[in-house]
């Protein structure tokens, strides 16, 4: 047991003075303004701390085979990190080979995720559509605590459905209680610009945004907009990076659609300036898709945020190392999409977003927590503070400070995107499953901590 | 005491099975799974039953005195009528005389008011300018619990404002921690078209919604939101009945500024079909303002509340008799602008927007409480069911239905504008302060009952 | 020689009183406020009448073979009916098969139009990518006077193309200095709404439009918009038919991108309510894609003609017999796709665009004729009254009126689906090359007599 | 008589080769390929140049009475300047105070005007309400040849109407076949921002952005559209210089309102860090309303001249030397609001309109005169090169170039905003009423040369 003592509790909805008391099961049990600590029970100090549900990080990659490489940071050590941050859950993706069976893969990446020290789901990648595809949507929905299903519009002769998956993908995952969430990239359009760079002896990382530009993402966002709009289902686009799509969805959601919009916190603070680096590595290391943009999208992004027209914060978090960046030193195209940032993502997110005043805390809550557990339908478990939900929690110094470096972070990879970046809003403790997990500095992760979170399919309204 | 017993509580978060204890305070002690009846406690039956958070309606005109009638419902029968239909809190409106002062004009309200049977509160409207109403600001946030002004942009020569009271109306209130509401139809406009129709001997209840045609209120709206935009402060806008209001809103919301809307039921079901009654008096008991609309705003409005982009209802009652209509039979533009609702409110909601898919039942308690007194700053002894809040409920029959009549309804006016509409969804019992004040149509209202509920200055950001 | 005598010249431009007089080699040789008549020149009286330039029609299909039938109208019956409706030159389609050559298709087709009775050009579909294509079009631009291509985003498994050949075609039209056209539909969204219908047991007409709701034009508009934009390219969207495409379309336009969108008259005046005839044949026969839609979108093709920002109109000219429409008695996705109207086109425009005040009768010259041959480079020969210019003209009737019936008119087909209209403003009289083609009635057009009409490259802004 | 030889003609239409021939009375007499030069006829070699209408600037104010000055281009030396330009036409503007008589103020202009030496005509400026106003437009408009008035929305307890008098004149401008022109800011807005800067200290031009931003703009014009909406009646915008309003113009358009916009080559190159000059004179001299904007504004501007959406250019013409400007130097709000430009107008659009391919050389025609001379119904006889028209011509070197400096200018001004830019696209010599009135640098302008121009009612369509 554990008494979370002295600390002011903030969620979605209301900021309020309260102690906690979490029971053996790792759940909250009472919840009051001043408890007696029972025998026997650990107290944690939370005087001057505000006591928030941990994180939700609706969007990660560990150990993800991907462009030939194999993201560094595993279920384990990304996890891990995540605790360090406040993070206490992750949704994580199964992605099959076009090809192959969605339940076997489900399978094999539920082995690979045994080993996580914190809670995770997963969304399920669909490659490709056949029989198989349909029937095992159900198995999946019925069966395994799974509740949405991915689709990339982009990766191209990899990972890239058409249209026609689309609308068979949508249909069913309506008719099964699911959601499916969208990469939105118009993949034609990449590969064509990739090829025409290349061609023009852009080779180098800088090529990365000009093979990808914002219309490459606005035009996807509104066709899968209209794609489930004609089916009348709702869809979740990930990764909105700039305000042609973050505009899309705000057009669709005021004509009666349902759509959610996810932002990383990176696409908040860096431009596409990040590209220009005279040093090839640093510049590889922003290389992700989609890439960084010029600064204006980041006002859209943030208003998306605050107006509610945006609902969720992750951060595709999917490491790769120096040598991993280095397959694509003479060919940005083979250059390993991704970023670290796990750790980082509820700091970044308070510094920016809380301490200018564009968010209250609640808001904090609500894009970091309540409303991914609420369009994933892992509320009340996940993201709120009531008896019975899982005592998920995060001690939050709102005045603290810390600098960002790979030298101190946990995250398995050799480089921070915000090396130097010295943010207010710090995760002092930890609580995971009832458990202290990080202590003032103290990583106490443990291997295979971590639960399975089974999502339910989701009520209809 | 009361132990409210077997329900199913929805928030605006979640939904669950648990048993509420009143105090005798009036407040919520205990919310659990399943409670032991303390003695001598009252018990509820809510099997089978949603417990919500009781309605609160943000814009009621309470015996208000109004183009030379008194509004026929006071404190008194209106909040009865509201407890009849789930609604436990009022926001009405202090309405100085232009040039007469604001703290004299609030003193005598609350005068009026203390017949109220349920909790009430006062939005205070500014309708001039000079240094007493600065003064007057300060004084009725700081000290007399109003943190809300109102202004009217139509009724020239009457409570109309001009653009320059509007910018020092609300950088005061910015000042002052106070939100701006404001009635948005361009009062010139209005004023142009009713000499211009009335010219054309156009003099009866169809030519009020030709006197201020949706552009009147879409400019309206955009202006005060560029005014407020400039002063970077938020606004509310009142009864938004139109497409171009309500995108208007979202528009200024996805540029980051804070702007909320407040949207009436009537205006969701009702059209301006209703204007072209052969009958006088039927047509002439729709006049209010905004008017009714052709039809396809009512999509622009549920699209602006199920996107979160609009955020309360309210039913702006102001209810005139038959005898008080007729003032304006050889005038439309003497007909008493107001129509009742206070009562019907939820069922309307619930019927026509839960029962047909568009909201889910937590969705209802965020926009019939939760976001008013979020927004209001009434949270959380209203809009939420805590322990510690007032214990204000609302135990809800979401099958079960009821014909709405003006033969059957509490509200102190001789017609029904939903008149024979038969509705899913009804209030069983309302608890207000602990008691139970509406008993499966035993109505226990008392007179003096209600509390001032006093709304502290908003928190910054 | 012909001395066109009397009239008022209407241009794109302005409205003058002067005489023309034609040359023998049935060019415009002069235009003056009087003009002696020479010698042994013929008089045409225009008193009373508008002299304008003859219509241009950018999209026909005369003799097309499509969905197993031939279009019953060929290019001698089609283009005569066009001038006995003021119509003297038409812009029609070469569609080789997906595989096949371009050139090839052209050289057919230039046969093929030899019969014609007015002058001819061709637009040419790219229906696959390769080397060949790439080559042919410059052929095309370079040695065949093509300077526009056509492209299909629906018909799935026959014409339609994906992203990426649009992407290649699109750069190789602008580095040739040719326009692409596009019909913009996204052809899996068809199929699979076909299918879905068809599994429903909705086999009828009323599918049709259910098959292709607005959304899957919109869609396809905003997405080859964003493809050409990211070429820095313009593009050509044939019959929008929709709000959707018409504010994709203006959107682009405000954004800097060329973007032109045309109209077909026929969307401009019927509604979706035309494929509910309890008659299978009747609705049947008003099947073509973009199907007619709900009335609203009429208001958005009007409104984008008089801000210019759809530039053109058009009719999508393709005829089926009873017949052959017969061919999806049991399955609508089988009814040959297409309407008549060559013959009608102006009269609609001016009857609803003229006599209703929306347009000028200067703004109706640009958009049936004046526009086309500028965005397609056929002015000055086309779409002007200047010296010098092809001697096409149109003797208007401003205030006459006839009786449109597929018993009067010219077309090669069974039936008119302006049936039983009687429209205001009536072709008197038409001048082709020069000649007296149809003159109150009588139509003198000669099989042979229209010359294909060579454009050059399109000129470097 | 005059031959203009060898030359290019540019129209809004085409470009072609061809001599023109202006007789006696400044009129276009022959337009043909080759003419053969009569007897005593001057020639005017046009060889390598292009021949356009001469350039109509539909905003100047000549020796125009503001802000306790006077402006220092009277009419003749402001269009001498203009004719320098290539400019040959103005419409200046009729003030007449608050509360005195349109008529009156016209006659006032008129004698003013008699020294000019290009052709002038008059907008009149409506500033109250009353019904002498009311019989006076009627007057102007039958009697005196202006269609066209004037409103200002800002220039609170000055020129400022409210919305009530925008209503009366829009709608008696509508009866009467004129055209409302408005100066879209709003006043209330300024006036409140202008204090508070002052009352912050801010006394210096920097402020005067700052005391009106873009929002002031936008909304204003927003408002005279729904105002003009209401009334189904035309409105003409001026000098519009931000994204918001040109939005604003293009939305009404595809609405289906008559809206027209006017843009200014300044708001085109500047943006608003002319402000920031460490030099208050240099800053000061740029103080204009609108003033100079983010740079973003700029694309948007150039968007609706590309797109059609905004049809004219003008100058907004108003000199100020030092010592009129230094009035403001302690209070920017007093320092005169104005920038001189007539002269280089015609040489700024060609050089960053046709040189970077923006605009193609007809387009360049269309918003240097043509448009204007449709809107305002001065076509044929300005704005196109037609027979019968006034010979008004400017002989253009397209690959010539230019340094803009006040050393060399013919304004009399004492600087030139333009200031050492060196242009591409030069007015060559310059054809009046059929004089040459400038050559290659010899400028020949008469005083009293110039002709009122009476402009009749616009056409209804």
């Amino acid at each position: 047991m554990l008494h979370v003592k002295g600390g002011t509790i903030v969620t979605a909805e209301r900021t309020f003075r309260a102690d906690i008391l979490c029971d053996d099961n790792g759940r909250i049990a009472t919840i009051a303004p001043e408890i007696d600590t029972p025998t026997g029970c650990e107290i944690v100090d939370a005087h001057g701390l505000l006591v928030m549900p941990g994180g939700i990080d609706p969007h990660t990659h560990m150990e993800m085979p991907f462009m030939g490489s194999i993201a560094s940071d595993d279920f384990y050590t990304g996890t891990a990190a995540g605790l360090a941050g406040g993070t206490t859950s992750i949704i994580d993706f199964v992605i099959p080979d076009s090809g192959s069976s969605l339940l076997e893969a489900w399978k094999a990446w539920r082995i690979k995720a045994e080993k996580a020290a914190a809670d995770y789901s997963f969304h399920v990648a669909v490659t490709h559509w056949d029989d198989q595809v349909h029937q095992d949507m159900a198995t999946l929905v019925n069966e395994c605590g799974v509740n949405s299903f991915k689709h990339f519009m982009a990766y191209k002769n990899a990972l890239m459905v058409d249209d026609d998956v689309l609308l068979h993908s949508i249909r069913r995952a309506g008719e099964l209680g699911a959601l499916c969430t969208v990469h939105a990239e118009n993949g034609d359009a990449v590969a064509y610009m990739q090829a025409r760079l290349l061609a023009e002896g852009r080779t180098g990382p800088d090529a990365h945004p000009a093979s990808r530009p914002p219309t490459v993402e606005g035009e996807a966002a509104q066709r899968v907009i209209a794609l489930a709009g004609l089916l009348d289902a709702p869809v979740y686009i990930v990764h909105v990076s700039t305000a042609e799509a973050a505009h899309a969805i705000a057009d669709a959601r005021m004509r009666g659609q349902r759509v959610y919009g996810e932002v990383l916190p990176q696409h908040l603070v860096f431009d596409e300036s990040v590209y220009s680096s005279p040093d090839w590595l640093t510049a590889a290391r922003y290389v992700m898709s989609p890439p960084f943009r010029p600064r204006h999208h980041q006002h859209a992004l943030w208003a998306g945020l605050t107006s509610g027209q945006l609902q969720t914060t992750a951060t595709d978090h999917c490491c790769f190392c120096a040598g991993q960046k280095e397959n694509g030193r003479t060919n940005f195209t083979h250059i390993p999409n991704g970023t670290p940032g796990i750790e980082d993502r509820m700091s970044i997110l308070w510094h920016h977003g809380v301490t200018t005043g564009r968010l209250s805390p609640q808001e904090f809550v609500a894009i970091t927590s309540t409303n991914t557990a609420r369009i994933f339908n892992m509320l009340p478990r996940k993201g709120c503070i009531v008896e019975g939900a899982d005592a998920d929690l995060v001690l939050w110094d709102a005045q603290g400070t810390r600098t960002i470096s790979a030298r101190t972070h946990h995250q398995n990879v050799d480089y921070n995107i915000y090396e130097g970046m010295t943010v207010t809003g710090v995760a002092r403790r930890t609580i995971s499953a009832g458990r202290v997990v990080w202590d003032e500095g103290d990583l106490r992760a443990t291997r295979g901590a971590g639960r399975y979170i089974e999502r339910p399919a989701l009520p209809r309204r």
